[in-house]
């Protein structure tokens, strides 16, 4: 039995490398990631700056190759492999099973990819082909195409001999599937239903024949929504006449579920999904140039808004002071509308049916809020700048902003997702554009009317 | 064979049943939710305003009671079972797996917990009093006892005559365990294996003595990494005598990985991880105020700095107009920093060993980040101001605010992390404190100094 495991270990493992790196004792590291698993190599190629990277790249077995590319993240491989000569690329991703070599190479830069399927065998380009053609993120394009499917007219028996005939059964196989004479999938039996069976008892006794099956063209989000609602650990994927065209697997879900949770939070900070933490600065620059970009744009609008009420502004130095309170707190209202709003649309909870009562709910707590905050403020500012009237006017502005941070935060996803925009990607910038606009105008609007 | 699925039609059943309940046919909506897996109720409970949750469960079979409650989200279970009377929360939690019954007891206010246990026979009570004690969050507090053990020494037909006798074995079974007469785990036997290997050989002969232990103390979040690197299908657990004491399963890891992932993102809005969507107004309104409260502090030191600089702002307008610019860039920049440090935290990326080079790759992204945004910005400015001198100056200050982001973007979580608080949940709110400050006082500063 090996030693119980530490998550610990890994890490320490990582800072000895790193060490041992730095100091050149080369030989040290070969030795030590050549008894490490492909997925704790890949986890130490990730944790690794780019130099680094290339050099523990260049000492492993090359036989490790194919195993290593495969669990590594978009970003990582794509850098190594763009760095490998298509011949090299071609021998490693030739082992890989065919889910995540289509991911692998839909995911390189097309002329990549053409050069490494230029260079595969024939029989393994038409596999790689056929499974990109299903077009990425649906069910086609992350199935494998291993399933052992079975003949409903025999015994138990037979193919418990068959079975000890063959010797071995694909990694993660909980289901065999049941097919008729022209591949259509009519029944599932989980392979625990084999050990139980009586060996004179036929498959059609002991199949499942409501077993659900995934249409080929399925998105993959869907699919791993069904995983997780139903505790799948592998499924049938079928095309439009139920005929039989492989299996996924739970382990190519997990992946799946933790990117989509991830994805929201990295849209909202303006980061790509598959970000590489230790890219080259040059690279990481430009990449999250674009959302500081927009935010510029953003904040220009902002200062033009303040820009109107410029007579305002000289006139009473303590409104340039306070005016920054009423748009941020607007802003964090609705952002943690816009957050709750985009997590419950990706569980499946938010859709047309209830999003009337949702956006009176959220109206309503924005009253609530506004009200609160609204009484709280007035009585700061007013001890503060000894000044009631304009404690009322930041009181009013607030009230209002609130509000309408209630209004855009649990609206706007809704509305772009019927556009078809991400609303987490572009939602938290509209959000706060709205809120910082309504808040400059509600308390220098007032402060123009009432106090100057 | 049944309908290929679609995840569209849950949505649809979700409108057709709030309509009728909304145009009161209860008959049919009793009917409807009658035929539906309880996976499905779960959703369209946790779909629906506390209202028509109510109604939607007192029209509920009470024998779906265990299953429905067990698919629900904290905060929607507990809602519905503080309302239950006790004996039916007994009667209701009965049938639940171990590990199931133990979250849910967990997660009940402690009044409720202790008349159910109160409440349930002997044997079911030493069974959800041990899984209690092994302390939430952990291996031992998410694991079924449901394993099935094999002795090494006998053969392979003898175990599948015993398999047939008992006829079913535990849901997600994929790997028998092999024990020795003590308890103690030394070996696994892959399912798939017991249907390859020839009847004569014996356990002994097929087993893996390598296969890994999961300790009964592991946090949850530590198994759940461990299950998504090495793609498990479920682990044993053991104490510290390598005593096996049960099984963990990749269905109840699913979950803990998508909450891991969803906990970023929920805490960095400061909101709750189990916020209901479709609370009771007040009820979030209060959850949501502390965040508020939080901010409102952070805004007022902000104003406190603005003060600072009253008599600059009096003579120049212009600069209260500008003055949120540079605190709105840092800001992002910051928080782009800062999203990516933690997921790089939680996927196990960001260490001791590298986080002196991730600290400077990102001073050295703020860097360049705070050189473009400079120059364009002091053009803005200069043009839309004609005062160059002007643009110098909020160009100084947003390369003074762009380092300062990078900076406290990429230490923040680390120092939070060394001092056990969750840099997700306190982290923005600090860097955006910082980045405002810093961000006022270089560009009030800079401008008090060259401008008036």
């Amino acid at each position: 039995m090996a030693e119980a495991l530490e998550v610990k270990h890994a890490q320490r493992q990582l800072k000895a490398i790193n060490q041992a790196l730095d100091s050149g004792r080369f030989m040290h590291v070969r030795k030590t990631i050549h008894d490490m698993p492909a997925c704790d190599i890949a986890l130490l190629l990730e944790s690794s700056p780019s130099k680094s990277r290339t050099e523990l790249w260049d000492m492993l077995d090359a036989d490790f190759y194919g195993d290593v590319l495969e669990e590594l993240s978009e970003d990582v491989r794509n850098g190594i492999i763009t760095q490998m000569m298509p011949e090299k690329v071609v021998d490693a991703l030739e082992d890989m099973e065919i889910d995540d070599l289509a991911e692998t190479l839909s995911s390189l830069p097309q002329s990549v990819s053409k050069d490494v399927l230029k260079s595969m065998d024939e029989q393994d380009r038409q596999r790689a082909e056929k499974a990109l053609s299903y077009g990425e993120d649906t069910a086609g394009f992350i199935m494998n195409t291993d399933a052992i499917t079975l003949r409903s007219d025999v015994t138990i028996e037979v193919i418990l001999r068959y079975l000890r005939l063959k010797g071995e059964i694909p990694e993660s196989t909980d289901t065999f599937y049941v097919v008729s004479r022209n591949d259509t999938l009519i029944g599932t039996v989980p392979v625990t239903k084999l050990l139980t069976a009586m060996p004179d008892s036929s498959i059609e006794d002991i199949m499942d024949e409501d077993a659900e099956a995934i249409p080929v063209n399925m998105p993959e989000t869907d699919v791993a929504k069904l995983f997780a609602r139903y505790d799948w650990l592998s499924a049938p994927v079928v095309d439009s006449n139920r005929q039989l065209l492989g299996r996924i697997t739970i382990d190519d879900v997990v992946d799946i579920i933790r990117e989509d949770a991830e994805h929201s939070m990295m849209s909202m900070a303006g980061l790509d999904d598959e970000e590489d933490t230790f890219a080259p600065v040059l690279q990481s620059t430009q990449r999250r140039s674009v959302w500081l970009a927009v935010n510029l744009v953003t904040a220009l609008l902002a200062a033009a808004v303040s820009d109107l009420f410029e007579a305002t502004l000289s006139q009473m130095a303590v409104l340039a002071i306070l005016n920054t309170i009423v748009p941020s707190m607007g802003g964090v209202a609705g952002n943690q509308t816009l957050t709750l709003v985009i997590r419950g649309m990706a569980l499946g909870h938010v859709s047309a049916g209830n999003s009337k009562w949702l956006i009176s709910k959220e109206l309503a707590i924005g009253f609530f809020n506004g009200a609160i905050w609204a009484v709280l403020i007035a009585s700061v500012i007013a001890i503060w700048k000894q000044d009631w009237m304009l404690g009322g006017v930041i009181a009013f502005a607030m009230m209002i902003n609130m509000i309408a941070a209630g209004l855009a935060g649990a609206t706007l996803p809704l509305v772009m997702k019927k556009l078809k925009i991400d609303p987490a990607l572009a939602g938290s910038v509209i959000l706060t554009t709205i809120t910082d606009v309504v808040g400059i105008f509600a308390f220098l609007g007032t402060a123009t009317l009432l106090l100057v």
